[in-house]
């Protein structure tokens, strides 16, 4: 029997990757510090809803030694819309992941993805980014704090460790997302009626509906690739271009004022993934295009 | 008033700080995990003890919360000879000292200096290693959980958080040392009479005495300089001609064997520290030559 426990199992990308863990014959063990059940959750599937703060270190073993996972897929992190860049609560989560990595092993947990992010590159464009020959050079506490994570438990992994896989998500859109981002940011104001605004309309970013990513990461652990594995699209978007799209769903069109400065400097102008290791070694493909994620997403906002 | 916790107060290097922190006029607040006092101590000086498991949150947060200080001496690790290069004890005290510090500075602390070690540096040998040139790469889970632990710290630094040293160890010997390590595993035996056996005589290492390194961090805490300093001799010495000199020392030297085979490939020849921001930007100098160094550690075996 597989038994996955799953943090963050409310959040954003946490709360679509149940069904798909069930899918494929996981026992389901889903981990939240607030809430419980999740409007993604197929109807009659058997989840096993956990309350706890992973902070505490008596409430994680608690959870371990009750749980007894084979398998661990790790969300959970600080995610405040734009606090999260720089906030201390990085360290805390750092502290927290490599305790539940470790109580997790020493319980007999065989397997573990992590959720790390596209911050651990360095930024500065031009080619697309990938796990074997981009420059890692985080920009900000929020990257560092991934990419150090993952230094640690990689070397780990090598050394004595838990078999393990960490997906690095680029720009995620979809339903369930936090209000304050980019997508939702224009889209619910314009099914309101109401002026939308969207700065560095110039700017070309690799967004990935978050079912793909959710579906990704269950693909990441249920396979044995080890270390960094980019969860993105491979294709970049203009935000002008996204924002546009956007508002063909949301109507109200005339009321997006799209900003761009292609003069101004310190934004890399393109960021996208090379996916080469998700398509061949993993064996996953996103395949939910652009122009239907946004349907879905504007949909689910209406 | 300047009040300073010391982490691993009673361990090798640990010990060794105390007397020169109360020289430097701060309020001296000591933690060990096992025992209380140390040999080196200056008599009469006023050191408060406590005896504490910093890997236990709630006593971690009594102490801080009790003492209040304005500094942070931070020398706790895993240590246990041969062990501590693949331990999981690595990611216990990654997590610790985020959470420490973290602590530290919520309470108010102002200024921070941590240990870290020369095993974050890749180790191809050639020109002395340096805190701006030399290329971080380490090939061990330990210094892996170092430089980890520094980037984060480091990043937070910047963004927000206390003022941060951090001092690279490079190989200490003296007084109080493990009796498993090098220096020690030969002047011991040969001063019982016993054989004494070297291995990788060829190779040449950066060796410093332990009070040096001691009297370095505490210059380092009490400077402003930020981020990595390494803190040693800035001489290499060849392994078998310590051996000699000790064997000089300890008497007996018919005893003692030195294998060398500079043929064998994997170890760099030479791995010695550029002290050019130790002496400069801190101000330090190390005291200690060898000859003498060595003259004193055997003397303390006696």
């Amino acid at each position: 029997v597989k038994r996955v426990i799953v943090t963050g199992a409310s959040g954003f990308i946490g709360r679509h990757s149940l069904r798909w863990l069930i899918e494929r014959d996981y026992a389901v063990d889903a981990v939240t510090r607030s809430g419980t059940g999740s409007p993604s959750a197929p109807e009659g599937a058997s989840i096993n809803w956990h309350r706890a703060d992973l902070h505490d270190p008596a409430a994680r073993r608690d959870l371990i030694a009750a749980i007894r996972p084979t398998h661990l897929l790790h969300f959970a992190w600080c995610t405040e819309h734009g606090e999260y860049w720089s906030s201390p609560a990085n360290l805390d989560w750092v502290a927290t992941s490599l305790a539940l990595v470790r109580e997790f092993a020493d319980a007999g947990g065989e397997r573990a993805a992590v959720a790390g992010s596209c911050a651990e590159y360095e930024w500065t464009g031009g080619d697309p980014l990938s796990e074997r020959g981009s420059r890692i050079a985080p920009g900000s506490l929020y990257g560092v704090a991934k990419d150090s994570l993952r230094r640690v438990l990689a070397a780990w992994a090598g050394d004595g460790g838990p078999s393990l896989a960490w997906g690095r998500v680029f720009w995620v859109y979809g339903p369930g997302e936090d209000r304050s981002r980019l997508v939702p940011s224009i889209a619910v104001p314009l099914l309101a009626g109401e002026p939308a605004r969207l700065a560095n309309g110039h700017l070309r970013r690799d967004y990935v509906y978050v079912e793909d990513v959710a579906r990704a990461f269950v693909a990441l652990l249920d396979s044995d690739v080890q270390g960094p594995v980019n969860i993105a699209s491979g294709k970049a978007i203009e935000l002008g271009r996204l924002a546009e799209r956007i508002a063909e769903e949301a109507g109200n069109g005339d009321l997006l004022t799209v900003d761009a400065d292609p003069g101004a400097s310190g934004e890399s102008l393109e960021i996208v993934a090379d996916t080469g290791r998700l398509n061949r070694e993993v064996g996953y493909e996103t395949g939910v295009e652009l122009d239907d994620g946004i349907a879905r997403a504007v949909a689910s906002w209406r």
